[in-house]
């Protein structure tokens, strides 16, 4: 089961009943199958909900989006959608004019298998850019995986969409409301190419609360802002990134304002423990840090320092090492504040409540405080607080640290 | 002696007698002991010219910049500056108001020893970042340095700048004109913390040539905006970066406008040289790649995407595997492309002369085209060439690879 962080992103007060999924809440259906784009595990999937559905789907900015980011953007109802078919392995991106045939075609194989219009069906990709589909495999694969669609499928749906993912990244929550229980459920999956700039992986979302279109366009945009923009792993947006909702209303259960407002705070806690769950699988991660930058002068300047940092190599081999090197930490700060403001820097640094630095002066640590720190730093979760003494926006961005293993997944094989 | 980077950097043309080095023009001494403040290499070094002098120096832009940055920059006369005394193993950054005094005190030593006005004498440093100067070793050590200056102690000056550099960067170009020779000597170090903007590294540039003031500082600037602003190895803008060249005349040529271009001719090659030696020698680094963007909507959107390339960890990292990923390519420029534009990119991408993609279109590699990309692949010095169609703004880059070793030695030990 699915609980990297502990600290960051619990999950309290929500009964997961089972193994939770995107098939917890009432109306969908999902399978995922091993059709052999990889050599040995679940590479295809499929989710749809029973019932009409109401949608909201986010995509990368990246404007070197894979081509089922453009098909699913540019063809698709976005505000219906009723399913989505997703294969990992292959991303078909950078797969110029083939790739776009490919990822229209994959979407109407679904489509017929589901019985649904095209502009219903969300087609979308994880793994290796720049080789093409196989779309045999594809084609008798989508065939098996529709006739597999169970009620209990959300598990496999999951273990489809990984690709360099250690763990399974889903969960299923259960909210109480004055008209009765409705669930939401999680399926994410990200590990590399992972940073705060929209959507950044994929991700799908499932629940039987009905919420009118615009109302669940804003849960999902405001859960989104908080969540999956709010980690990077190593910089890099993707060309493939997704984040998909739906909301079907199978459960029956009527929700007034106060209901609404537990279905999204539900959905900002789902969606925050999954992000955290893919900085914490970040590729070859061994810690997440929550870095909270304060003192800016506007939030613009809040996010490029915040962003500087946690990108830094430097910062992020220093905390793979159990470093608190508050040198490479200001280093990184004052490279883009110089764009914005000529002043020298004196700002505060502190790794959970221990200051290090105060106005830019380092401070004298003790025996006890050494020791301290040295424990601080060898946790898997970490606290970074910077206080940049220019003005009064913040921001909060998650982050990873950089291993050997980030190299030897990134040069080791092509991803 | 060093020569990393015969492909892109050559120096044709220009005699090169016995080590060169920042004393082989006339009227320089330097010297460079171990002080003391590292384990057992030199680690404290003095170039001063005997006569008066013309210099040009260029400081990093980070807002938190080290004490001696801020001392030379504030505090100097830095058209007229006539010696430099500089430590590594600690960077006296992130120090706070004891660095500013430590800084303050080493060029006060310094002036003494060699009986010049404060304000000729810049101060550097470079190292440890965030830990206080060792003074008593500074004190005790400046004075062993002072007395060991000589006319060829241009090498252990050399010696005593470098931090993890793996190679010793210096080289002495001897220049024909028509009313004589002259000479020019480079010093250098750089390894990590290196990025495209402003003076990345410590660099120290000595000429006999008679060169005015005026002339001095447009050749430098020129000629480092051609080479050192040109690299990156981690896209990390040091806290102590610094570029001095002196002119002092001391050959006694009189140079036309003909013997002038000559010696800013030198004066690119070598601290191009340089700079493609620090890339050669970032931090763990095994290749060196020299990108050119072009095709782009204006010079701001080449230089993005070219830094954007650069800095991948994705591409560094296959660039390590000898692995051409066009994918990880093509990403990374669409990642800030996006910002300014929101086309889809279909981009132009060719690693020597071989294309790999063309409008966006992955070509087809046949046998003899795959093992001449392996081949290219393998080998030190790297052509990777990208078309965005947009325009016809254009940069030209030079990165290194990320590998185990960039992760061994920042997680490590502090720097």
């Amino acid at each position: 089961m699915f609980s990297p962080t502990p600290r960051f992103a619990p999950l309290p007060g929500y009964a997961s009943p089972g193994p939770g999924s995107v098939t917890l809440p009432a109306g969908y259906r999902a399978a995922g199958v091993h059709a052999g784009i990889k050599r040995s595990r679940r590479d295809l999937g499929i989710l749809v909900s029973d019932v009409a559905v109401v949608s909201a789907v986010f995509f990368t900015s990246n404007s070197a989006a894979a081509a089922p980011v453009l098909v699913t953007r540019d063809t698709c109802d976005c505000t219906a959608l009723q399913a989505v078919v997703v294969n990992s392995g292959i991303a078909n991106a950078c797969t110029g004019r083939q790739g776009h045939v490919d990822a229209l075609r994959m979407r109407a194989l679904a489509a017929a298998e589901l019985g649904l219009p095209l502009e219903k069906v969300a087609v979308s990709s994880t793994g290796v850019m720049g080789d093409p589909l196989p779309m045999d495999i594809i084609e008798k694969g989508i065939h098996r995986v529709a006739g597999k669609l169970a009620a209990d499928g959300g598990e496999h749906f999951a273990a489809a969409i990984r690709t360099t993912d250690r763990t399974e990244k889903r969960v299923g929550l259960t909210v109480e409301t004055s008209g009765g229980e409705i669930h939401i459920g999680f399926a994410s999956k990200g590990a590399g190419m992972v940073s705060p700039n929209m959507a950044t992986t994929l991700s799908f979302v499932t629940t039987d609360a009905a919420v009118p279109a615009v109302a669940w366009h804003e849960m999902m945009a405001h859960a989104l802002a908080e969540s999956f923009n709010r980690i990077t792993v190593d910089g890099q947006e993707s060309t493939n990134d997704m984040v998909l909702g739906f909301a079907n209303g199978a459960s029956g259960v009527p929700l007034d304002d106060d209901g609404l407002e537990r279905v999204h705070e539900a959905l900002c806690a789902g969606l925050l423990a999954m992000a955290l769950g893919v900085v914490a699988d970040g590729e070859g991660a061994t810690k997440t840090v929550r870095l909270r930058v304060s003192g800016a002068h506007d939030s613009r300047e809040a996010e490029r320092v915040a962003r500087a940092i946690a990108n830094s190599p430097l910062v992020k081999a220093a905390v793979f090492g159990h470093d608190a090197n508050w040198g490479r930490i200001v280093q990184a700060a004052g490279m883009w504040l110089s764009h914005d403001d000529p002043r020298p820097l004196a700002c505060d640094v502190a790794y959970d409540d221990l200051e290090l630095v105060h106005g830019g002066d380092p401070l004298p640590l003790d025996v006890a405080a050494t020791e301290r720190l040295e424990r601080v730093m060898t946790a898997p979760e970490l606290d970074l607080q910077v206080e940049l003494r220019r003005g009064s926006a913040a921001t909060l961005v998650y982050f990873s640290d950089l291993t050997y293993d980030y190299v030897r997944l990134n040069a080791g094989r092509r991803t």
